[in-house]
């Protein structure tokens, strides 16, 4: 009987030539998919690669965490050399390595980074397109801070959320942190917490953008979670400006 | 008889898709090409658009400066939103506005900024794999700075360029600027003088990684401009790191 050994990989790419993260059918291609067929090419038959959870189409990653057992007790040994030799220039493999007993890129996991970036100025430069949310309205960053705070807590976020309904665990998160950093014309959203609900940190971007825009004051961010239902009042910002920055594996800020 | 009125372009380019600045034919497509193709479109005849100079394949620009003499005195009222509805997404026109009598896109420049991005670090994030130099091994960012500064000034510096024959104003510049930014992973090079060589950043650039890398010491710098040939000590670094970041129309420094 052959052993194996689980490995744990850090993955970045850019989102914009996938269909997300996970898996589908021909001939949509995935970051999952990419990683499935290098890991089979290199270790001569077909492995799963387990993520910490999806992105979506366009999103992007610089820390997205991956385990994958692999079927022989000695993998390649320089894996991530091997893998991104062999991956699409859209994909790399930042690290692999060994991972604990019990490890599990979804399960074992305490919390995410997601980092929302946005360009504040009449047009964005070229090369930044795919990587960047365009607002050309001026932003008041002042009032995104004030609305960003109100936000950070232990709440349901059902109404930043695109479909409450099918969250197995519910639609109370703890978000950490919630922080704008920037004054222009590059404006980052920084998001932390324990879990994030179905297009959560989209919504919570649609929504600052809107405050930042003067549409909305930053008192109607508590309004609005009380509510509890998703309204017209939250857009989902675009895809492009999202990047999954981190995924937490320490104890967990909650117990702290 | 109809009066035209010339006009100063801003430009911004992803150079990924272009084979260069300056018009060829097709199938080519260039950044030069899909300007006129746009001012054509809406000024209802061919008209040229004058750059400052030409970029090669895959060089990308923040702030290329360009002319061109509407044939009308009313061009559209918001020339740069017009273009920017027509144009593809990886050319921006950033600024358009009436140029000052007499000037002239490539002869009234007295210099030009470039900058030139390199990633150090075990993987380039993927999504500026088409705006970042990969640069694998560990550079010494003082041995660079030392190596640049030896390097500024008004010189020959054909060894520095990719075909000093061809130059038709000799081979001395003047480089006012040559700074080393950053300790990594992203480290820029800011290149700024009254007048580059042909691939003379580049080469610059390829010169300094070197150093940076420890195979040449920063007083090679004088003893290979000295030279007054081009030789293999000096490599080219990718187009894909260099960026022409503005061009300069001030008071020429050299009179300052």
């Amino acid at each position: 009987m052959r052993s194996s050994q689980r490995l744990r990989l850090t993955v970045a790419y850019d989102g914009t030539g996938f269909r997300g993260w996970q898996l589908q059918p021909a001939p949509h291609r995935t970051v999952q998919g990419e990683l499935e067929a290098v890991v089979a090419r290199l270790a001569g038959r077909p492995v799963r690669v387990h993520g910490s959870g999806r992105t979506d189409t366009g999103v992007h990653a610089r820390g997205q965490v991956a385990h994958v057992d692999w079927p022989d007790d000695r993998p390649p040994g320089d894996l991530r050399w091997s893998m991104n030799a062999v991956l699409p220039d859209d994909v790399r493999v930042l690290e692999a390595r060994p991972a604990p007993p019990g490890f599990h890129a979804r399960s074992s996991s305490t919390g995410k980074e997601y980092r929302y970036f946005i360009w504040n100025a009449k047009a964005v430069p070229p090369e930044l397109r795919h990587i960047r949310t365009w607002e050309p309205r001026r932003l008041d960053p002042q009032a995104m801070r004030e609305a960003a705070v109100l936000l950070v807590g232990t709440r349901d976020f059902a109404a930043f959320s695109a479909n409450p309904q099918r969250e197995v665990s519910g639609t109370v998160r703890t978000l950490h942190r919630l922080e704008v950093r920037g004054r222009g014309p590059e404006v980052c959203l920084v998001a932390k917490g324990d879990g994030f609900l179905y297009k959560m940190v989209r919504s919570l971007a649609g929504f600052l953008l809107r405050v930042g825009r003067g549409e909305r004051r930053p008192e109607d961010g508590p309004r609005i979670l009380a509510g509890g239902v998703r309204t017209a009042e939250v857009p989902t910002a675009e895809a492009r400006g999202l990047f999954l920055w981190k995924v937490l594996y320490g104890p967990s800020r909650r117990q702290a």
